[in-house]
This record gives structure tokens, C-alpha cells and sequence, in this order.
């Protein structure tokens, strides 16, 4: 029998998720819900805690104390400032290690708080332990089919990707046309969508491509699409999305393909 | 005595301020105005023609016929999608040149056109050739000065928009206390301004850096700043801009640095 699993749950609806599929298998949880950042549906009626970011000795004797032996990081969790993350002296060790980790940037905070249970004897999965069928596979999931100005702006769109996640700045990017519309920073992939429906040249579509960064741990932060993508994409006017088959995570695969048949999108799983 | 200027007028005040500068030498100008892209000020009281942006072979004879020897090309441009560039002849066998230069994007385009108007024998020259004093120096110019977390922002952000520029993405950057707020594509560095209002985090400021793409044609679109953009930084609650010295443009200087102080914000000139 699967032991109790820890949930450490930022945004998005990656992490209810993952509760909705442990109770339906009958696994107990307990769900870690950060200030800010958590959905409040992810741990409503499951056993859960809402937490600073900043307070990692709490969370980590809270799993302790709840006898979780399994812990998932799901969703992503924004770095607030420094002046209101308030880290107790747990996070202020962890500080240390992160200011000396290349880049500074979310990768290095979510590696070394991976480690740090690690050291604690929790096993850490990913989200794609926990979820059948979520991983991105290669190839075409809907019925329209990325044309010749597509690849190209796929391309374009893996190469500004890589180099924008190298430097630990973000995963996604809208391209139309050989013209990058948008990049995503902080700001989310909803927002870049949201921007780039006014930015759209005439004409031919565009595509939404959504990467893994290059330094990421694999178990923190896939690159994630679901049904909500596929309209925002819709809106934004683009012909399709493509994410990297083996290193993202799609949503309710069942409910994406359906919407981007119904509105005319291509959903591709490329090989980067 | 100087010869007759034609200027190719891209967007915001700098295509402005040159036919300023030359009226007060008393220097002739022609504008060539682009749909869509000029600030109709721009040519307001002085001899000029609307032009679409396609109408390359259009652009160079009127040129010719306004006996136009020296030629200035000033704002950025941004390139329409191909269904509504509708290029003449000559346009077309550029877009040949353009399709072979590597990565498509802006800069392929400037320098293709710079180039065939040297062809044609004009004499290009950059808008810092015509515009005293406009070229930002090293140092910093406003009463404050970057901090330590402001220097640690700035050489983070060079780092992003460097290799933003060597794609030919955009040019600037908003990092605020080692996160990257965000990143500028072809919405323009007053929209990256913009939305970065409300991702900033709470606590000290973050930084605007500006810099010129890697690839980028000297004599076309150089990184510019004026005194709306120390505004809009002020009001995106940013500690400073940083620009780099010798490769950039800081308009009205005098007013740049005013604002600046008025308003409580570092510019700096960076050897970036």
C-alpha cells in the first residue's frame, strides 16, 4: 500500500490534481498550501496547512509530524522579495546555498529545497509519478496538423525558449510568423497570451511554445498545458501550441485534444 | 553646407527630435513616413510623404527625387506579417536577402536595407552623426546611485537582454532583486514598463536594462531613452534605468537627468 503522500502545492490546477487522483486511488495526503501561490480548491476537505513560503523548518517537521514519507512539489511557486519572504532559520541556511547556486533564480531554490528533503529522508517524486498519462507524448494530439509556417515558428519559438531557460527566465514564448511576439518572465503563461491578442500581426497564426529550462529539476515545475491553455491560445488568435514531448505535463489530455479540435488548434509534442 | 536629409521615420520621438535639430541648423529633410508606425508629429509643417511599409522601391526613388544624399533611418520598426506587407518588386528581391540572412527578425531586415541604400549610393547615417550630445556616456548621470542589490540587478539583466539580443528578441529588461520581471518582444519597453507594475515584488526596486542587440545595425534603431521613460519607470516603482555607454541614445538629456532626480531614480551609462 502507497505510504502518505506530502503535497507541496503552488499555483495552477497541477496539484488538485494530484489530490483529486491519491483519493480516488485511496491514498492519504497532506497538502502543504503556500500563502499566495495555492489555489484555496486544491486543499479544500483534505488534511492540509496553509504556510509562508519563508517557513521551511515548519514544513518540513509538518510532514514529519503528519508521517508523510512521499513528498511532490506541484504548480509553480513565485520567489516573493526578500524583505517578505521572512525565512525562518531553516530557509536562511537554505539562503545561503542558494545565493552560492548559479543564477539565483527559481531553479536553484526549487533544486536545493529537493535536496533538503532528500537529506530529510523523504523521497521526493514528480508529478508524472503520480498521474498516468500526463506526460507530453511526441507527435500531433489534434486533428489539425502544424503547417510549413508553423514549424518555423516552432523552431524559432525552441530556440528563444532554450536561451531564455537557460538563464532560468521562463518557459514560454509566442511567435508568429518568424516575429516573437511575447516572452514569459514572472508573469505566467495566462498573461503572455493575454498580451500577445493585442500584439498579433495580420494574417497567419502563431504559436504558444512551452519548454522545460534547461537547468530545471525534473521533479519541480514541468512545463504544464491543460484545457484553460488551449482557449487562452484560442483568443490570443495563434494556430497551435507545442510542447516538448518527454518534458512537460498535459492536463486532461482527453479534455485538450477536444478543445483544440473544437477551436481549430494544433497541440504538437515536439522533440527540442 | 550639409546636404539634403531624408529621414526614415520608425516610431517614438527620435525621428522628431532630428528633424528638430536640422530645421535649427538650417539643414533640409524629407520624412518618409511609415503607416502605422510614425508619430504623425514627426512630420507635421515639414516636406514629407506617407509611405506603406513594403514600398521599398517607392521609398528609394522618392529619395532620389528629393535629391536626398545623406539618409537616417530613426525608431524602431516593426516588421508586419507578410499578408499585409504587400511588397513591391523591390521589396521582394529584398525579402530574398532577408529569408537567407539567419534568424529573420528585425536587425536581418535593417541591415538589408541599409545596405541597398548604399547601393544606391546614400551616404547612412546613424542618428547619433546628427544629433549632438545624444549618445549615453558611462558613468551615472542622476543624483542616486545603484546600490548593491541594484549592481547585482544590472549585471543580471545584461545577461538576459544579451542574450535576448543575440536572437534578436528585444532589447530591455526589468529584474528586480535577482528575478527577472520581465522581458521586452515587440510590445515595446513603455508596455514591459507597463505590466511590470503590478509583478514587482514588494520591497526595494529592480532596474530597466536597455541594451543594443548583439547582431544589430549601428545606424538603425539603437536603444533609446527619453524622460517618459524615466516616468513610466518611476511609476512601475523601479529603482533606476541602466544603458549602455556608447551604444545607446538617451534623448534630452538635460530633462532625463531632471526627471530622475526629481522623481528619486539612478540612470546609469554601463560598459556592458
Amino acid at each position: 500500500m502507497a505510504t502518505k503522500l506530502g503535497i507541496l502545492a503552488g499555483g495552477g490546477p497541477l496539484p488538485g490534481r494530484i489530490v483529486q487522483s491519491c483519493l480516488a486511488a485511496g491514498r492519504e495526503v497532506f497538502v502543504i498550501a503556500f500563502e499566495n501561490e495555492s489555489d484555496p480548491k486544491t486543499c479544500e476537505g483534505v488534511p492540509h496547512v496553509w504556510m509562508p513560503l519563508g517557513k521551511v523548518g515548519a514544513t518540513i517537521n509538518r510532514l514529519k509530524a503528519e508521517n508523510c514519507t512521499d513528498v511532490v512539489l506541484a504548480g509553480p511557486v513565485r520567489r516573493p522579495s526578500f524583505s517578505k519572504l521572512k525565512p525562518d532559520m531553516r530557509a536562511i541556511k537554505l539562503l545561503g546555498k542558494i545565493r552560492k547556486a548559479a543564477g539565483q533564480g527559481d531553479d536553484a531554490i526549487l533544486s536545493v529545497l529537493v535536496e533538503e528533503l532528500e537529506s530529510e529522508n523523504f523521497r521526493v517524486v514528480g508529478a508524472d509519478d503520480l498521474l498516468g498519462d500526463v506526460v507530453a507524448p511526441e507527435g500531433i494530439l489534434s486533428d489539425r496538423v502544424p503547417g510549413e509556417i508553423d514549424q518555423k515558428d516552432i523552431e524559432l519559438g525552441v530556440r528563444v525558449a532554450r536561451a531564455l531557460g537557460a538563464l532560468d527566465v521562463g518557459q514560454a514564448v509566442v511567435v508568429q510568423q518568424g516575429v516573437v511576439l511575447g516572452v514569459e518572465a514572472i508573469e505566467g503563461t495566462d498573461a503572455l497570451l493575454g498580451r500577445c491578442q493585442d500584439l498579433k500581426r495580420e494574417g497567419q497564426g502563431g504559436v504558444l511554445v512551452k519548454l522545460k529550462k534547461t537547468q530545471q529539476e525534473r521533479r519541480a515545475d514541468l512545463p504544464t498545458i491543460g484545457a484553460d491553455t488551449v482557449r487562452h491560445a484560442a483568443e490570443a488568435g495563434l494556430n497551435g501550441i507545442a510542447v516538448e514531448a518527454g518534458q512537460s505535463l498535459i492536463l486532461d489530455r482527453a479534455e485538450v485534444v477536444a478543445e483544440a479540435n473544437r477551436l481549430g488548434l494544433y497541440v504538437a509534442g515536439i522533440k527540442a
